[in-house]
């Protein structure tokens, strides 16, 4: 008896898979994949982040890890409806492991797998107390000398890093080690937060005055707490920096404050870290089994070097240290630089009646924020989205289950569509010089920033100044020199200057690794981020995963965690979930240990 | 052709009722009710909370309002199934009046309104900037020397309430003033909290160490920002402070600390409220239109006056003020008072190896909290109804859709099934010598708490400990006196104490007035809460709603609010229409202001 109903297929499709995976038969497992296939697992196969490409890859995992995950249980999520478009079965399901609980995304063409996505859930017997597990809070019944909420959390917040050693240290308390801090607080891993700032979200607040975040409020929710509905679409900066402080505080998380982190050694023998840490003025021994550095996947400054940077009189800052347009009136400003800090510095500037030219040294990509929302992100992240039913964890899925692969094929229509959208714009842009680019092919935005972080402007306004002239534009050139008082350009023009800012970007995470742990091991580790698409900064050969992020890396105990918002709520998931393990002895088998192939 | 399914009944009346009132045929309007029957109206008929008791009442209503109201529109809400149980048919609807848009709960039996409910969800042109209305954040495009959200935030900070007036000033920072304080400033009315504590929360934090929520916390969601699904069932004092202090930073409330109120004059020329307030030491005069008391509903302490209390040696504390056991271990300690607090209290010096009596002057309800949740409160306000699709908002209004004067029926059975289930409980508590009660009618906590906000624990433990001894029990006696050294009952018995805790509960709000306006303007409105259901601190005659709260008083431009948290969320969105509503100048014509017929 046939079932051709969507749902019927693809049920019978996962009950034979699952049937396959029980016989330990490899060959029928594999034989369900269409040729031209890709397995991305988040954790639960691997205990890594790995996307499986074509039948050998997925046989060749099949067989080194199947024993050990022992998945069954492989059944349909009866709430989620089966949808078939363009001749694409889409299905979501759950499944176990001997471990863990599991959900996962399907999509299959011609009665085959083309892309199947599973991800880790929860560990069993270490569930996260929500919902119906949630704590109680008030202790009923009575006991002799009971301690309340508050001296409990006070003697926590005494004891550990003191008498008591966290299991994980975080260097970086951003978004992205606060979101993986609420997430090992409600795993039970005993974790302290590093942060070199006087208070929760100072690096959003720091940064220059006009910033807002680029990305919409739907793709920002941080784990457990979303933003209430009156949130702003674009956060401002210093807003954002006050919800970071609540959430910290909320979530109790252990969070140092005004701590330098300033070395940081793995002992091979005890396999403990010992991570030197400054705080108030004292310096404190903290001995964790995991180190995280989650400084930011932009974290260290790019400052280029140029001649005569030591001779020119005026102010120099790279963007980070901008503090914004207020003391620049009236004074002639260069700005190095074209993506979006360099735009949004150069738009306040002019705002503030300054003089500022920006020095574009190549191209760059530009995309209306408008067009970004609605054409990129709308159907996932958006108000409409959350009206139609879409919660931040199913788009999550979603996004996570277009394999990096093929990402920039479902990319390139969109910005297609944006550039005859914006033709206008896109003309007007080019006619005052400015170098425009959609990246090498053409994939537009999102795949620059998976590739490498960098290269682009969200167009929130100031491209019409630079259409217009009033942000004045030199570009296709370089910076020869600095004399005492200008920036000399390579093609001769001298640009009289006060400020210089170096909009000129970050280097790899690695080099966090360097400077806190020591350059062998940040070889060891190699460059963090991108793809290895062999496209412009993010060199061959193909990675299949975004390198070093939220995974095992080649050195043990040590984990890589940042980016913007929403990698931070969702890739929190699946570190805290491989932390967890490790803290609680369950094994860890990592298959396709990432190699190194470039240094930073 | 006659629909005789649920709904097909439910809009056939309902067609038929919008069609009466746009006729303005008010006697057939009025031959759609029950001859028992009950019309609550929050705010969209009345500009008042009223039930309308009866076709007389209902006609009345109908006849003074109807004209102003102009309702139309009115239809079942299609995402709410209609209910018929036990020859009750249950339907949501939406409609409009000439101001507003509305939502409503009807309960029809043999085909006529047995019960409805109407309330005002939104004024029409000052809905609240939401989901799709949400603020931008970021300001797209480019002008000269644009302000940050910080900016703006700190200029508002500084002015209002010195260079710019505010249109509301809420005395009292507690849950009642921080929920309202954030529905208004959605809808754009200009607005300062004044609270004396120093930190928003204190006034929980500074409570006794041991204290609780006896609420759980699917009832206490403040407005807009539910606590997340990893809050405990019953939040630690500390923790909900802490939330509070969040709240009112994340809501950008304007909520001045160290603030003390010190007096308040209406004049009826201006219309306009002159109040006094002393803040870091500076006087400054505000001069709101709006003045709201959310001074609590339990705000001003009762002290008992006793002779001796003078000569006592010993300390004495009204509950308010106790600061927990820690001092006492080892000390004798008398509490007054046989309600939540005495007993937390006498739980927690137990507990730290204090000499603990309890002093019970009258008979008490006691519940123990399991019973509570699971029979008074879960079907509405639980982690079961959240998963069977509950909303909070929905809760909520089915909650406020039973008719005081009914609800006492609906409330029996339920104490009726806990007697029961907790049988041994109590007898073990009587044969301690515990005086017990369920009310004068056996109606049980909710209806203490609406009646008289008092006279009942919540069992979280410390019955137990009665029972069984470890905290004596002095019972039917009263104080005669204190010595030098002891409180001495009225049955002769002497009670050595280093510590006398008066829990001896609070008085009627309006004793905030009498302090802060005068005398003459705490008679004019007279006491707060209560419904006037003849029956233990809470005289007739019959109120139909709770005296004073969340709705027009006696005093024109004064507002009482307050009340636990579900209290707090619910009825501040009322009082923030209302309040909206004369800033904008939109006719409010009260129907059915309350008379005043006690004065405390």
């Amino acid at each position: 008896m046939l079932d051709v109903t969507a749902e019927g297929r693809a049920k019978h499709l996962l009950d034979e898979f699952g049937e396959a995976l029980a016989d330990r038969d490899i060959d029928r497992a594999v034989g369900l994949f269409q040729e031209d296939c890709y397995w991305r697992d988040l954790v639960t196969f691997t205990w890594n982040l790995y996307t499986a490409e074509g039948k050998d890859q997925v046989r060749d995992m099949l067989s080194q890890q199947l024993d050990t995950t022992d998945p069954y249980g492989w059944a349909l999520d009866g709430r989620e409806p089966v949808a078939d478009e363009d001749g694409v079965i889409t299905a979501w399901f759950t499944f176990e492991t001997a471990v863990a609980r599991g959900y996962g995304l399907l999509r299959l063409k011609d009665g085959l797998i083309w892309t199947l996505l599973t991800t880790m859930s929860e560990l069993k017997g270490h569930e996260e107390p929500l919902g119906y597990e949630r704590p109680l809070g008030a202790k009923h019944g009575a006991a002799k000398n009971q301690k309340s909420w508050k001296e409990e959390r006070e003697e926590e917040l005494a004891n550990l890093g003191r008498t008591r050693q966290p299991y994980v240290v975080i260097v970086g308390g951003g978004q992205g080690g606060i979101a993986l801090g609420a997430r090992l607080r409600q795993l039970g891993v005993p974790t302290i937060i590093v942060e070199q700032n006087e208070r929760p979200g100072d690096s959003w607040r720091r940064r220059y005055k006009s910033l807002c975040l680029h990305d919409p409020v739907w793709y920002d929710h941080l784990p457990y707490l979303p933003f209430p509905p009156n949130w702003p679409v674009f956060s401002p900066k210093d807003k954002i920096g006050d919800w970071l402080e609540m959430y910290t505080k909320v979530m109790e998380l252990n969070y140092w404050t005004a701590t330098t982190c300033k070395s940081a050694q793995f002992d091979e023998d005890s396999q403990t870290w010992t991570v030197i840490v400054e705080r108030d003025g004292e310096e404190v021994a903290l001995r964790p089994k995991q180190l995280v550095l989650a400084t930011g996947m932009s974290g260290k400054k790019n400052v280029p070097q140029f001649d005569g940077m030591d001779r020119f009189r005026g102010e120099q800052q790279h963007s980070s240290e901008h503090p914004g347009p207020d003391a620049y009136t009236g004074k002639k400003v260069v700005v190095i630089g074209s993506n979006n800090s360099a735009h949004d510095i150069c738009a306040a500037l002019w705002e503030h009646d300054a003089d500022v030219t920006m020095l574009q040294r190549s191209s760059t990509h530009v995309v209306k924020s408008d067009s970004l929302m609605e054409l990129g992100l709308g159907a996932l992240y958006s108000e409409e989205a959350v009206r139609s039913g879409m919660t931040t964890q199913k788009a999550d899925l979603i996004f996570a289950s277009l394999p990096y692969r093929i990402m920039s094929q479902f990319q390139k229509p969109i910005y297609d569509q944006i550039r005859e959208r914006d033709a206008d714009f896109y003309e007007r842009l080019e006619k005052a010089g400015f170098m425009l680019d959609f990246g090498d092919d053409d994939s537009g935005l999102f795949m620059k920033y998976l590739r490498r972080g960098s290269g682009y402007y969200i167009d929130v306004g100031a491209s019409e100044l630079v259409a217009d002239g009033s942000i004045k534009l030199k570009s296709g050139v370089d910076v020869d020199h600095l004399s005492e008082t200008s920036v000399v350009l390579s093609d001769g023009t001298e640009l009289e200057a006060d400020l210089v800012v170096y909009a000129t970007g970050y280097g790899s995470m690695n080099g966090w690794a360097a400077d806190l742990i020591g350059q062998d091991v940040a070889d060891k580790v190699g460059k963090c981020w991108g793809l290895g698409s062999d496209t412009k900064k993010d060199p061959g050969p193909w990675e299949g995963e975004q390198r070093n992020m939220w995974k095992p890396t080649q050195q043990e105990a040590l984990w890589f965690h940042g980016g913007n918002l929403h990698q931070s709520r969702h890739y929190s998931q699946f570190l805290s979930l491989q932390l967890k393990a490790r803290m609680e002895g369950i094994p860890t088998p990592v298959h396709g240990l990432q190699e190194v192939h470039h240094l930073s």
